[in-house]
């Protein structure tokens, strides 16, 4: 399965959002969720299809910027902050200095593990932010030096 | 549709996820996401579908506790941290305290809307917490006295 196709259909639960892949690169990834199979009782998108958004640029980036045959990430949590209704198709654009990526990995090679975390905006049609958030990873080796 | 069909149901991203109602009284909820349909691609419970669970209880919460002719609840926000990983059906349980409730929609009543938080624990089939958050919401009027 090519990196775009695990992230859009590798999760059941996210192919039933039919999320789409727009960009997938070293250093950036960009994603839309859209509102149609996604929509709350009142219209607008729900909650949990906005927190997959913010999360999965997480799976994303690891594929395109670090090294999938020597590490792993895991999610430590997210503070998500719901700015305003979301009424149209949601973006979310992320970018990771790939220098800052590189001491990621270095540090997660010598001690088995390291935390990493950024800024996430969600964005509707017309520009307008919907949902911020701070997503907090760990990078994990599969074979850390000291062991 | 009556109460625990609303939750289930209602909302199409949440019934894909096959969540179950099993408690739904004034102050009470409990609610179960099962593993199956929910699983990500290392086998454990998918992020998006734990921070649906911990979402839920805030609508079912409003349709048991509040009035739902004159009060409607937005979410603010929620800070989420994945504590272990979730290899089993999940659930979760929230009460609010009655006394709390009414002080809750007197303000809303008054003001126009009312803050109230609380926190989740997600529990795994042997007791273990895989999940904690806390909830940020708003109860609004629908037709607040100074309107």
């Amino acid at each position: 399965m090519d990196p775009k196709m695990m992230i859009e259909q590798g999760i059941p639960f996210v192919g039933r959002t039919d999320v789409k892949v727009l960009a997938m690169e070293p250093g950036y990834v960009k994603l839309m969720m859209p509102l149609a199979p996604n929509v709350n009782h009142v219209g607008t998108m729900y909650a949990g299809a906005l927190f997959t958004l913010t999360e999965l640029p997480g799976g994303a980036m690891f594929l395109t910027t670090f090294d999938a045959g020597k590490f792993y990430p895991i999610i430590k949590g997210m503070d998500i902050k719901f700015v305003k209704p979301a009424t149209t198709d949601i973006t979310v654009e992320v970018r990771l200095d790939l220098e800052d990526a590189a001491r990621i990995q270095e540090k997660a090679n010598e001690a088995g593990k390291a935390d990493y975390e950024w800024e996430c905006e969600l964005k509707d049609a017309n520009g307008q932010v919907v949902c911020v958030s701070t997503n907090r990873y760990q990078l994990r080796s599969m074979a850390p030096r000291g062991a």
